[in-house]
C-alpha cells in the first residue's frame, strides 16, 4: 500500500522577511504516517518547515515545500509518477496570496488616475485587478509607510486536482470550521465532499481540538459517519477505511 | 547581573487560523540567553510559540507572547518592575498589523460611495484611514472571495519606549537588511543606533545568513564596530561588550 499524505501549513511570502501563515503544526499528520507506516505502507510526507516530522523514517519520504504554488507543482510531480492506495490531504493550505503590496499613498495615487473617467464600483474592482506588485525574495518592505494596501488573490484548489490526475486514489480531504453546530459541521463536511469529489472528509472545529483531544467527524456519506475526540482515534478511523476500500480497489 | 532578552517573532492575526508572520527561528536569541546564562546572570526572556528556547533553565524566566500588542504589555510590565542591566532585543517585532480585511466588492463599493463628491487622492487615503474590521479570534473569513483588500497599519516602534520607560539600562537593537554592500548596512546601523536611543546596534543581512554562519555588524558609534562570522561569535561580542559597559555602570 502506497500513501500520499500532506501535512503542516503553507506560507506565502509578502516579501522575503513576512509571510502569511496558515497555522498548523502537523500533529495530525505525523499521526496519519506513523499508523500506515507501522501497518506496513510507504508512504510520501509533503510538508513545510516548521511541521512535526514522523519518528518512523523507514518507508517515508519526506518532500518539504513553502507556498501553494510549491505545493500545486509537488503533488503533480508525486501523483504523475506514483500510484497511490490513498492521498489524505491534512496540509492548511493559504486560501490566498498576495497579489500586490503598495503604500496607502501609491494606491491612492494609482486609483484616482484610474477613476477619472468613473468612480463606479465596477471600475473600481478593475483597478484593483490590474495591480500586481513582485513579492520577489530578494526585497524587504520599508517600514516607513504609514499604511499599506495589500490585495489577494485566491489560489488554486489543489485538492481539486487530485483525482483529475488519479482518478482512482482514495480521497481524505479535510475541513476546519470555527465553532459551529453539529449539524453545521456536518452540513459543510458533505458540501466540501461533493465539491472536492473526495471519498471521504474530517470536519473538525478549531474550538474543539486541545492538546489532549480533537474532535472529528469522518463523513463518507450522508448515512456514514463517525466521530472520535482524539488525534490517534482520527488516525486509526482514515487508516481503517482506507484498508477496507484500499483491499477492495486493489484486488 | 539581570538581562531582558527578547528572541523569536510576532505573528499578527489575519483571522483565527491565519497571520503575518515574522520568520525567525530564535537560534540567536537562545545562543544570546545561552552565554549570559552560563556567565551567571538571570534573564527575562520573551519569546514567540514556534521559536526555540534555551536549554538551560536555571536563572531563566520565559515569557511567551504572540502579537506586537502582548509584546508591547509584557515589555512595559518586566521594565516597571526590573532593574535590567541590559535589554537585547533581538526579536523580530511585525512592522504592520491589519486593520481592515474586505472582499473586494465591499471594498468597491464602501469607497465608490466615499467617492461621490470627490475623487481625489487625499479623499481615497481618507477612505482608507476610516476602515477597521475586528480580525476576531473566533472568526474565519470565508474563502468564497475572488480577491480580499487588506489595509495594514503601522505598529508601534517597541524599542523606542526601553530607554523611556529605563533610561539607565544598556541597549542593543537589531537591524535586518536584505542583500546590501557593507556601507549600506553600517549607514542604516548607525541611523538605526541613534533612532533608537541605543548602546549597540546588531546590523546583519539575510543574504549573508545560513545555518552555519551569520554575518554581523555589531556598531557602537561611528568608530566602535566588531564584525563576526556566527551567532556564536555575536553572542560572545554582545556579551562581552555588555560585561566591560555594564560592570562600569553597576558601580
Amino acid at each position: 500500500m502506497k500513501i500520499l499524505i500532506t501535512s503542516g501549513g503553507t506560507t506565502e511570502p509578502i516579501d522575503s522577511v513576512r509571510g502569511i501563515t496558515n497555522h498548523s503544526t502537523g500533529k495530525l499528520g505525523r499521526e496519519l504516517a506513523e499508523i500506515f507506516l507501522k501497518n506496513g505502507a510507504s508512504v510520501d510526507f509533503i510538508t513545510t518547515k516548521h511541521a512535526v516530522k514522523p519518528a518512523t523514517t523507514t518507508n517515508l519520504a519526506l518532500h518539504v515545500i513553502q507556498t501553494t504554488r510549491e505545493l500545486e507543482e509537488k503533488i503533480k510531480d508525486l501523483l504523475q509518477n506514483n500510484r497511490y492506495t490513498a492521498v489524505i490531504h491534512a496540509m492548511a493550505v493559504s486560501d490566498y496570496r498576495v497579489k500586490s503590496t503598495l503604500e496607502r499613498s501609491e494606491f491612492a495615487s494609482i486609483l484616482s488616475e484610474n477613476l477619472q473617467k468613473s468612480k463606479d464600483i465596477s471600475q473600481i474592482e478593475r483597478t484593483l485587478e490590474t495591480l500586481a506588485t513582485d513579492n520577489s525574495k530578494n526585497k524587504k518592505i520599508s517600514s516607513n509607510a504609514e499604511m499599506l494596501v495589500v490585495t489577494l488573490e485566491k489560489t488554486p484548489k489543489i485538492i481539486q486536482m487530485i483525482k483529475q490526475i488519479q482518478p482512482n486514489t482514495l480521497l481524505v480531504g479535510f475541513k476546519l470550521l470555527v465553532d459551529v453546530p453539529r449539524e453545521e459541521l456536518l452540513r459543510v463536511g458533505l458540501e466540501n465532499l461533493k465539491k472536492n469529489n473526495a471519498d471521504f472528509v474530517l470536519a473538525n472545529d478549531l474550538t474543539k481540538i486541545t492538546n489532549d483531544t480533537h474532535y472529528g467527524m469522518l463523513i463518507e456519506n450522508e448515512k456514514n459517519l463517525t466521530e472520535v475526540n482524539t488525534k490517534k482515534e482520527i488516525a486509526e478511523i482514515i487508516f481503517k477505511k482506507i484498508k477496507e476500500r484500499g483491499e477492495y480497489y486493489e484486488k
